[in-house]
């Protein structure tokens, strides 16, 4: 029953592979009992017919259905690929030390009770951790549902599983989805799902606690395979941010498309899954603004998460703005027009003159509009839904295209018709187009939604499920990866410091190309009514220390100074504010500035998060804007083309536009700030986090002025 | 084939019951051809067996069905109950005409080409609605699906319609839904897939473009069934808004639930309304606060408006905050923190030493919190669903459950212990518990889901769908209807003035109870030089004119001003500038003010709607504010309470409260404002709008002051 060293070294290639197409496979716990978990995977095993070697091990059994039982793991021939663990949660460790022994590829471990379950549970799965190491081992799981290879027809799970029933159609050339997930119960149900929408899978796997192999390690091994052309998460946190990012960029050069269910926005979420899976969740936010750049698509529920797989998967190229929606019935186009507004789907306007192809495809009496309102007409001419559908398949300004139809009475004189169009026009291929059953609950024949699936033609039980699903990949095709191309900054900075006062944090960034409003350090009341003279009055006095964060908490800004005599007086002032406010701050000096016009007030912000790597987050200023947390969170490495469109989907994004008869502000030159901020980020890692706050931006032409800063350093 | 005169008088006792109960029925235009209108009219009648007399017209045929043909309308007996017209749209008015003529009650017109149709169609229907007022005539249509009385099976409509495969379980006592729909797709799309939840109906009627009879006679008329508990609506525009609200609001006293899927968010979808029903779209922000204060639930999708008549039906109260959820993974429990937070559903916390009753309902290792998450322990113990659902029953924090299961091979074991606590307890039926299936598509045995659905709980495709159609009518629980008590204030109006200038406007609202900063009106110089001596300085002068409507523009508004030096080079300049923005303006004289203490803006509008009725807008000042529409829209007769809960509805609600160090503002003095206004508008219908642009208010105890008034009347 052992295999040759070829085949096992060719196996061994990628040690998950080898995991997820084992030749030979133990079972630890192997069982004869019904409903026992070594007995259902043995009859997975079995129903699907791997043709490779079952090891058994069952100290208590001589045999189970015809097949020799092993006493102990020690038993097993050496190089085995995976072993499967059916054993309690106390036989684990030792189960696993026994693997290593006898160089096992990979152990799959069900139980729970490890990291998620308290200290001993954690300490245990840590050691297992390191043995896995040291062997070179893989480990799914602990605390995990296992894995199915549809491909080569291997069910590593204790779930009923019956691969030809559930992907009848399926061969390893045929397009694809992954299903990767870190819980066991989102696999068993997504994965299922998704074979009930007769969608071919390549591989599903539950990560379970990823003691050692982490659902990262499985998205690039999946990623590898050919035909897999989507790849659908859910993940509560992700251990290797980096490794997770390239391997969604690696798809998006593939041409594969990553959906992500990953719950954590709301703070109880983020608590919840601190103590469920035991791993510290990221920052929500600053996750998703480096996910989503890396071309992830992100779905917000399960049944979004399959429907997004399923247009990305039939279809063959993701819908672009310009969406044309075909219905029967006025209301159904005024439901529409209301959900592709609050989805920012575009419905490019339509009228005869500029639509002779559709105008002579629809009777006279039906209005030309987008949403079409077909009325009830296809009823006594059905071949009305071909030559409609024909129309806006020809009609370069619709790249994607929804026809919902009621199904009840007359799905049977629709769909020929619909079929029709699509099969003729041969562009459906290019074009996605989505058929929707608008009455749910419809019996619709199987073989119409077959038909259409094998022309790449998803059907939805719902127009809105559709047009949300749409949106979602919309939004990603119309979206600019460009980046910024710009080279990073490296700043020289200041030993010992922790916090950098503003002056030497302008010092720093001026140089960088941060604009700051003209101002000079004085050591002493008569430099700084020198520089004032120099900079030109009024000016602005701020209080200069390390220890000095919250300059205005501690009277040390004052502004609007006139001349000579206040800016002495306030002077004193502010030595006497920051002593009675702390005496043991130092003051390096006080910085003075000149006053600059007003303008609108902006706060910019960057961090380097040290999970994901840099980012810039943007916002307005004034509190109105900080209470409905009116901020976009950027890539540091945005080009300034994308920075004005992120900029543009702010909420008071109206406020740059000359909004109410104001001039028309300088975006360009908040995204050439943000650009070089962005490069200093990149190319000065030891920098925490910069904020300047505010950035004043003028109109059009006349730039922006940060006007103060202040640096946090490693 | 007639029937008695008393039969006849009952039936009429209500023109719409008349119709929708008819003892005889006339069809104009039957006909033998299968597919035709008339035919499937006949065939519907005769398959639910009709029992009152049918007249067939037909001039070229003698019989039809074994049936005797009239040759024309002329011929019929006077005072059929309703005629439905099979004709081209051509032949309608005449038919109307001669229907008319025969005292016929109800005619129900399919054809289109009305109203919708151009200036001709608009004519005619206009002369249908005068005949058929003329007449006492109900008439359905035109441009409509007809109707189906599913309580005494009468389907006047040629849907295939089979009532009693379609609502088996159906008597008079079970509660049930009317379903009225402007649209007539909509009824066919609604009415079955309702049924096809087994949801009892009593009504589906189709108004189309209600020449003389609307979806509100509809509505009174189903109010007045005692078992139609569940009345759901789709409009795109109400003929008779008042009359829609007081259907309502007797609705909510019967203890009935009115839920509406109106589109007409989006100015395209207004757009679409208003020429495809040929109504006017009323301004569908003041109909959605009317609406919903009349205590009516607002749908956004097809499915929700399902969803919500579902949870409405089959669970004896409403759910309220307080909602548990239970699921068999940690990832489900995240992923229903972020929905629940972001659908603003308040799940109780519970703690090991708080719940007794449920710590001893789950094993010591599955963890205690809501989102509860069972684990997969119930596929060794099912008793554990039993267990866990009749202690969260029994627990007076949880005012609504749903729990979540995975269906696939296990659902016959999780299932009966399920039925078994909602049997047990006896109490599902007063809080709404929803089960839902987790795994979209797995096929799970009917008879579960029956016995669910007669113990009074609904069973749902997706955990999100139940948690935002409850959302919908948990807000609708938690929502006070107290109102205001407040008496009407009618002001004296001046007479001829179409617009009342600040000083006026002021001088009126003031004894209402309005708060404004002192001032003065003054004609002359040395006048506002005394006045502004009189309230201190520094004063703002205010150009006051009916002309000057946006005084600023005009360089009509001056602050700040000092002193009498100050005030006079104002004053002239003032004048000047006036006289340049328009030389046509007469000023009646100047406002002085004196100059308030800063707080934060509000916007206060009031607006008495022709449609609607008066309501009343409060929204944050300022730009940032105006961008984003800060804004709630009130019903002018609120409590204070309730204006309060308004108000902290707002986005930029945590301004009220002491935001960022920020003194707690006065709120109750904000909201005293507001009534106190709709008081004034409630009383005095000849004012349109009032203006109170800004109210600043002052910390809690300092009140408010309304900075400017401007009044427009009828």
């Amino acid at each position: 029953m052992t295999h040759s060293p070829q085949a096992a070294q060719s196996a061994a290639a990628s040690p998950i592979g080898r995991m997820l197409r084992p030749r030979s496979i133990a079972i630890v716990g192997a069982s004869p009992t019904p409903g026992a978990l070594g007995a259902k995977l043995l009859a997975n095993l079995e129903r699907n017919g791997f043709g490779g070697a079952i090891h058994l091990i069952n100290p208590k059994r001589a045999e189970i259905n015809g097949r020799p039982c092993l006493a102990s793991v020690d038993d097993l021939p050496e190089g085995v690929d995976v072993a499967v663990l059916a054993i309690p949660q106390p036989a684990v460790l030792d189960a696993v030390r026994a693997l290593a022994r006898r160089k096992t590829g990979a152990v799959v471990i069900f139980s729970a009770g490890f990291a998620e379950g308290g200290a001993e549970g954690l300490a245990q799965q840590q050691e297992m951790a390191r043995i896995a190491q040291e062997a070179g081992m893989v480990i799914e799981g602990p605390n995990c549902l296992g894995s199915i290879n549809y491909l080569d027809r291997v069910p590593l799970t204790f779930i009923d599983t019956d691969i030809s029933a559930a992907q009848a159609a399926f061969n390893r050339a045929q397009p694809s989805i992954a299903f990767l997930s870190q819980s066991g119960a989102m696999m068993a149900v997504v994965a299922r799902t998704l074979a009930d929408r007769a969608l071919p899978m390549s591989f599903a796997v539950s990560t379970g606690n990823e003691a050692a192999s982490t659902i990262e390690d499985y998205l690039e091994y999946a990623l590898e395979e050919p035909g897999t052309r989507v790849l659908a998460l859910f993940a509560e946190s992700f251990r290797h941010p980096q490794r997770l990012l390239a391997a969604a960029r690696q798809a998006q050069a593939l041409g594969k498309l990553v959906v992500l269910l990953h719950p954590g926005k709301s703070s109880a979420a983020r608590e919840s899954a601190a103590t469920h899976t035991g791993a510290l969740a990221g920052d929500y936010a600053v996750m998703r603004a480096k996910v989503e750049r890396a071309g992830v698509v992100f779905a917000e529920t399960l049944e979004e998460l399959g429907d997004i797989a399923e247009i990305a998967l039939r279809c063959q190229n993701l819908p672009r703005q310009g969406l044309a929606v075909v219905g029967e019935s006025g209301a159904f186009k005024a439901l529409c027009l209301d959900w592709c507004e609050e989805l920012g789907l575009e419905l490019p306007v339509v009228q005869d003159a500029d639509s002779p192809a559709l105008r002579e495809a629809i009777p006279p009496f039906v209005a030309l509009s987008n949403p079409l309102d077909l009325t009830a007409q296809g009823l006594v001419d059905p071949d009305l839904y071909r030559r409609t559908l024909a129309a806006l398949l020809g009609d370069a300004r619709f790249n994607a295209v929804v026809i919902s139809v009621i199904q009840r009475d007359a799905i049977e004189v629709k769909m020929p018709p619909i079929i029709q169009a699509l099969r003729e026009s041969g562009s459906a291929a290019h074009k996605p187009v989505i058929v929707v059953g608008l009455d749910e609950g419809a019996d619709v024949p199987a073989h119409f939604i077959a038909e259409l699936r094998t022309l790449g033609v998803p059907y939805f039980p719902s127009s809105e499920r559709a047009l949300r699903a749409l949106q979602r990949l919309t939004a990603l095709a119309e979206r600019s990866f460009e980046g910024s191309g710009s080279a990073p900054a490296a700043l020289a900075l200041p030993a010992h410091r922790k916090v950098v006062p503003e002056y030497e944090a302008k010092a720093l960034l001026a140089p960088a190309g941060i604009a700051f409003g003209a101002s000079r350090f004085a050591r002493d009341v008569e430099e700084a009514v020198a520089a004032a003279d120099a900079l030109g009055w009024p000016v602005a006095l701020k209080a200069q220390s390390e220890q000095l964060s919250h300059k205005s908490d501690a009277g040390g800004v004052a502004l609007n100074i006139q001349n000579a005599d206040a800016l002495r007086a306030a002077w004193a002032q502010m030595q006497d504010s920051v002593r009675a406010y702390d005496a043991s701050i130092v003051l390096d000096g006080i910085l003075v500035e000149r006053m600059g016009q007003r303008g609108l007030e902006l706060i910019v912000g960057a961090k380097n998060d040290p999970q994901w790597g840099p980012v810039i987050l943007v916002g307005l200023g004034g509190v109105t804007a900080e209470v409905i947390q009116d901020v976009r969170l950027l890539d540091a490495d945005l080009s300034q083309a994308e920075i004005v469109a992120e900029l543009n989907r702010l909420k008071s994004a109206a406020l740059f536009h000359g909004f109410r008869g104001a001039p028309v502000l300088d975006v360009a030159a908040v995204a050439a700030l943000i650009e070089r901020l962005g490069q200093v980020l990149r190319g000065t890692p030891a920098i925490r986090e910069i904020d300047l706050n505010p950035v004043i931006v003028y109109p059009q032409g006349q730039g922006v002025l940060a006007l103060d800063a202040l640096m946090l350093l490693e």
